[in-house]
């Protein structure tokens, strides 16, 4: 039902942001007050029954609905930035793009060992960022609770990179 | 009482981004879910009163608790995004750095003319890029209803330089 309206909701950009991908554009989404709300609680329930102290979301679009999460399950929130935009000592992760590669960081204080973090973006793609973002939760000994999504490119096999890092990927809607 | 948790909680982070500058750091506030949810009720409180159709957050800090005080508020929320992250259609506005410009978008369907929007931000600074910001709004013919800041460094001057765009610029914490 949720996955029905998302689906409906949301925009395909031709071409962005290169030529021949169809871009999934969730501004649609957020247009739509109710269906926000949908969302976040959608999320917290599939989460039900995951042991979560902490959400991080990944800069810019997972800071979109993370918060919110963080705020239905009570716990703390974690911003995952790209390099230079953390004011605070940082820990870094780099990862390949298709052509290049991208840094992102996070606070070297933002986690305590052993907690257990929940990752979240508006939408999983390759996994590439989600991977380096694993990478940064277990250099400062905390552990992967699982990864959450409001939608998720099935076909660009994601859940296949990231699998070695956790079995608990989510997501509300898949292509 | 909320301004006195907000000032304890923030973290000063010197020399970030440049020597001189002491960077006001919200991570710490992200970390405590408590009060996030008061931030988040603390906005809306602020805005009784004032008639709101829409929330415009600018990115990225802007997006931490622009879609949960719109949720709050029950009405859409509109990213507005730094230049060439937006799929779809935009327009644009640059403004001026200390050194060069920068520019931001909005999707030139995110507002219907006549909307009030409430654009929000975590911190004003200068207010460069809110006055942009503004100038996006009022391009699409819709109507700026307010500011809502969490924190606001008045003595960089930027409630006089938005002043002009409308007389209701509002903060939970003032420096």
């Amino acid at each position: 039902m949720i996955e029905s309206k998302i689906k409906s909701t949301v925009r395909d950009v031709n071409d962005f942001p290169k030529s021949g991908i169809v871009f999934k554009d969730i501004t649609p989404i957020l247009k739509d007050p109710a269906l926000c709300g949908e969302i976040i609680k959608a999320l917290a329930e599939q989460l039900k029954g995951i042991d979560i102290d902490v959400v991080a979301g990944i800069e810019s679009r997972g800071f979109l609905f993370g918060p919110s999460l963080a705020q239905l399950l009570g716990v703390p929130f974690v911003p995952i930035r790209k390099l230079g935009k953390l004011p605070y000592k940082t820990i870094q992760q780099s990862y390949d793009l298709e052509y290049g590669s991208a840094t992102i960081e996070m606070h070297e204080d933002a986690l305590i060992a052993g907690q257990k973090v929940l990752i979240h973006d508006d939408l999983l793609a390759t996994g590439g960022t989600v991977v380096a973002a694993s990478k940064l939760v277990m250099q400062v000994g905390a552990e992967i609770a699982g990864y959450s999504f409001i939608i998720a490119l099935d076909f660009l096999k994601g859940r296949e990179r990231i699998g070695p890092y956790c079995d608990k990927i989510l997501s509300l809607a898949s292509y």
